[in-house]
């Protein structure tokens, strides 16, 4: 290829940090862990919402997008399942190197491997958001009735009933959903990103 | 958790649509394939900071940024090569869901695993940009001595040399890369997004 001898804006390549610049925000991976029904979805749906209308550039990862698609070949081994979180961990620096604030909302349920994604990002970068409920109460929500399929028995080894929830020991953000509504919870994560001048 | 009753912005999710109308382009996956030497990886960098400079939003994937992130356990046999470009192909598939011109600069000789990317894809969303060389003209480039390695029998299995490329039938863009330069293979690419209302 003849290479041009007279520019050299191709031979550098276009930075995190240049792209946060363009953005006007620091991107960081917002990790939603904790039980099931405990509110990691709606309050991520939400958050992202409310930071599009701020101009802010996020995207958010979830089953829907990361089982059907990247995910489709794990199934729900001990070993799948730890891939399953070491991928989206990936994904979610790949996000963040491209300035965007990642929104990640899976259970995650071991510490290890929570902090391994913790590890393989820069320091700063990894906001552990923990939303707690206890177990009684995300099985009165419920909302796709998986803890009356687990208590028939019909799912085996659900978290938080037959499978252990590690809870995070030092999260960046605590949310407490059995005393907050979604707003507020957004509202203390936006906050929080405010404090922290990543927005 | 306590839902809001009077508000419900919270229900609905970000669309790529609606991301596309903020970032004021449309988000396509630029997807490089050509001979090692082909100038994918040049042309893809000088084309990311082209686009840049416009204020596109794009991202870059390429070997240094997956292999040793998101496909680190991952190997060269025929399976784990497939899968390698699977995974970009689904990791394209969330960036530009996301918003994000995507660039991808890999080999990916076989003909089935790229169509299966632009399977996965919309229609229109899968932009395929062959860089076309002979292997005489990359052997003779061999930027990283590659070519030289597989004559010598230390690398098996090189595409061009002991393992085939199948060129792509009916590509997007075709930039011949022995014809012509960095900044006219830029130029060729911008002029097919302008041409194509992508940017």
């Amino acid at each position: 290829m003849v290479k041009s001898q007279n520019i050299t804006w191709h031979d550098s390549e276009v930075t995190k940090k240049e792209r946060q610049e363009k953005n006007g925000h620091k991107s960081v991976v917002l990790w939603f862990t904790g039980l099931s029904g405990s509110g990691k979805s709606t309050i991520s749906v939400a958050l992202e919402k409310a930071l599009f209308e701020r101009g802010v550039r996020s995207y958010r990862l979830d089953g829907d997008n990361i089982r059907h698609g990247l995910n489709n070949n794990l199934g729900f081994s001990p070993e799948d399942r730890k891939e399953n979180i070491r991928r989206i961990g990936e994904v979610s620096k790949l996000l963040a190197d491209a300035g965007l604030i990642t929104l990640t909302a899976f259970i995650s349920p071991y510490r290890e491997d929570r902090d391994h994604v913790r590890e393989i990002l820069e320091d700063g970068e990894f906001v552990e958001v923990y939303t707690k409920a206890s177990v009684a109460a995300c099985e009165e929500r419920d909302p796709k009735q998986l803890y009356k399929k687990a208590r028939a028995g019909e799912i085996k080894n659900f978290t938080g009933i037959d499978a252990p929830y590690e809870a995070p020991e030092h999260p960046e953000i605590i949310v407490d959903t059995e005393e907050n509504s979604v707003e507020e919870a957004v509202e203390q994560i936006i906050r929080y990103l405010e404090d922290q001048k990543v927005i």
